[in-house]
């Protein structure tokens, strides 16, 4: 997943007015009013197979497999780099291997930023040469870098309360420490230095930022993601450092003594490139206009091999989908797993998917995301229509043998499926455990070992499920026209 | 603490034929036949100070502010590096702090090896870019790197086993993995491939070495340490990949497709550099002339800020003899706490050390070594003359409330008291628990993070009370006359 609070990037804004005309149009289609329909019963055989999903996913291992081939075979696949073109040609095969149909690729222009090498010194008043990483899409230094006497700030509102003598001509250093939590809810306050520490910081006059990397592990490892400059303000180099080196530097400043650092970076950007959105699907039947999507996506950042993020995801969708296929009862509705491009740098892939689809943006009725790790899933949320809400009890119990907690009707989803539930599209969210991931989230350390097969499995079993049920509602999917929180 | 089975280093060879005489002129000394003399037992005034000692012990913080201090202001400090000048300093202005007797250096000439840049690329069949770091060492390459298929062994015997044809001109890839143990003992079996693989591959005609890293974690740390060449052998690069990755490796490997690798490493050597060991001492009383010498090595890799190997046994020992010298009592013997230069790229430190005190070696009657990490201590070793066994029965009752195991007389030492060892002096081993110490070991994620304090203050307990009484020994310690085994 990429960051969460990034807001919105002008194309929520631009469909505002569209969710009623959707909203009406779908329900001409079904000739029914949402508000007064009664929450329909599955059927036994429905729930027969459900039960043989969750079975087979418990000795099935085929989204392991595909996220080791991905990240062997693949491994690293930032926007516009050779290994994402590699990924859409892995996904293409393993879609068709599997025996999805309508396989296919969507060509989704992505910008191409190229990391290079970055060092981060303290020189005064303890010289030490710690590991760093640029964010994502900073811009790099001369050859010779940025030095100066730093400040340290926890935050944006911290630094914004100085004095602008403080932090012109400055480096800003942003210590703040990220909360571990199970719903990745420390990750809305904490990615926020990230995403605009460095344009507010440059908007003040510093030379550069470091930042403390927004995760919550212990282990040497820098976390990388994207910062966003403001169009009209100065870009200067932002650079992460590790959470013990984080610690260190801050001792550092505990000394009383100025300190002074040094940051050399060789990222730049490159021409556009292009990247796809790769699609496959198992057809519906008597509701096959009715789309069930399933989103993950197939770029990850460079430093790692992209196994939690969001390899495992891909897997997920995938092992769900394969699962489906082999049943003897065909969905009702078809069932779109959409692997999408860039989530992680700007989230063109699914910006270019809700483009194409905009004339059909209403059959898309229920979605799934899966980019928060490998799982084990925990709690089962939603964002629907109220009046369904007794459904979504349903299928909850249906996955009783996973002793999943029920959630509310707040999921908030993910990134690539941001635009179409704004649309108004239902949610459902198996909620990946998420304690760990941001141990690992946007490192180097993103690796198969971090993948457990058994919460895997089990990760499996509940989007299998669920997928089946959503695919499978004996009534209407109806809009959501409640206002879309932010994502966190 | 440095690789264990790396053998001698010509040093103990060339003593093996005076530990009888020095033994001998002890007991001269003394007037004593030590296979006569009964057990001693300690006085109550020597047990009630182990007591306060193991009291103080558990909440005195001296050392976590040690190794704190030495990682925040020094950080890295291999041999021959400006850390390890800054080390030092920093050891000699701790040792006066803390009110050590006799503080002084010792000058000790190093190697001065640097590491460069390593970069470890995967071609084919599928190309993955890995993080690799050079074997301490290893010559580099030349800037365009080596780049050929490889071949994949296990281990020596396995290489051994292989056909020239199979090795010339290939790139050998060692993929054996350590096994995670308590006593550290999977590290001497694992450790021998990044000691004697690139020389032994290079005697075959390879034209370079990767290593799975001697390490137990499934970080994607690599872990580097010293590999040595043979004199009249060609010398070839050699780098070492994490876990993560040589597993990622071993399964493209298992695809039966060539596999084709590229190292690049900019490694060199320089000129022989300047270091020191550093001495002070708690002064003993009535057997001032015989020294408990208590050991650590101050130097660390250079990729992280060696924390666990060895900042944490510097500050056990400089910890335990704080408590040692602000108790009423005063020690009979001397205790004289040594923190050796260069432990982790050929011991040249303590080869200086034996070297300098060949006159007074039969004076160091026991030691204490500390290099296997942050603690806690589970056991209590030895390697005495077995005459004195019930008196390490006594030191481990006065241990009780740390609840130690009690362990055999077979302790091994480190590699910095080795010389005295074999020279006869007896060795106290409080064990430090190294179930996770390969996790870390020689990695960039050698950090204070890694430091429990709790166990450190544990450590320090067993070590100052161990060292007490060992300094109040009521009869003599003997000379060891067993031949002592090589260490793991």
């Amino acid at each position: 997943m990429a960051a969460n609070s990034l807001g919105d990037h002008g194309f929520g804004r631009m469909h505002t007015f569209k969710p009623l005309l959707i909203a009406a149009s779908l329900l001409a289609l079904h000739g029914q009013i949402s508000a007064a329909e009664p929450s329909s019963t599955y059927s036994k055989a429905d729930l027969r197979a459900a039960n043989t999903l969750r079975e087979r996913a418990s000795t099935d291992d085929t989204a392991y497999q595909l996220v080791q081939s991905l990240t062997t075979e693949v491994g690293a696949r930032f926007a516009g780099s050779a290994g994402d073109r590699a990924a859409v040609a892995w996904a293409v095969r393993e879609m068709q291997r599997l025996g999805f149909s309508n396989v296919r690729t969507m060509e989704v222009k992505v910008p191409h930023w190229v990391r290079g090498e970055a060092s981060f010194t303290v020189l005064e008043p303890s010289s030490q040469s710690m590991p760093a990483l640029a964010l994502g899409g900073s811009v790099g230094t001369a050859p010779e870098g940025v030095e100066s006497e730093a400040v340290m700030v926890k935050d944006l509102p911290a630094l914004s309360a100085l004095p602008t003598s403080a932090v012109r001509g400055r480096i800003v250093y942003f210590n703040n420490r990220m909360e571990r939590t199970r719903d990745g809810s420390g990750y809305g306050t904490a990615v926020a230095v990230r995403a605009a520490g460095p344009a507010l910081a440059g908007s003040l006059g510093a030379v550069a930022v470091v930042i403390r990397s927004v995760g919550t592990s212990n282990d040497r490892f820098p976390h990388t993601g994207t910062t966003r400059y403001s169009p009209e303000g100065p870009r200067i180099p932002a650079v992460a450092i590790s959470n013990p080196d984080a610690d260190a530097l801050e001792r550092q400043f505990a000394s009383g003594k100025p300190v002074r650092l040094q940051i050399t970076s060789s990222s730049r950007d490159l021409p556009q490139a292009l990247s796809a959105n790769v699609i496959g699907e198992i057809p519906g039947t008597d509701r096959a206009g009715e789309i069930v999507i399933l989103g993950a996506h197939l770029d990850s950042w460079d430093p790692g091999v992209g196994a939690i993020d969001d390899g495992a995801g891909v897997a997920i969708m995938m092992g769900a989908a394969k699962l489906i296929r082999e049943l003897a009862l065909k969905p009702r509705r078809t069932i779109r797993v959409v692997l999408f491009a860039n989530e992680e740098f700007g989230t063109s892939g699914s910006q270019t998917y809700l483009a194409a689809s905009a004339a059909e943006s209403a059959r898309h009725v229920l979605g799934f995301e899966a980019d928060f790790g490998a799982g084990p899933v925990w709690r089962l949320s939603s964002r629907v229509n109220p009046a369904q809400l007794p459904l979504v009890d349903q299928i909850h119990r249906a996955l009783a043998p996973l002793k999943l907690e029920r959630g509310g009707n707040e999921a908030r989803g993910g990134a690539d499926l941001d635009g179409l539930a704004k649309l108004g599209m239902a949610l459902l969210s198996p909620d990946l455990d998420g304690t760990d991931y941001f141990d690992v989230h946007h490192t180097a350390n993103d690796t198969l070992a971090q993948v457990d097969p058994a919460a895997l499995r089990q990760s499996v079993a509940a989007f299998a499920v669920g997928t089946w049920l959503g695919a499978q509602n004996p009534g209407n999917w109806e809009r959501v026209t409640t206002p879309k929180p932010p994502r966190r």
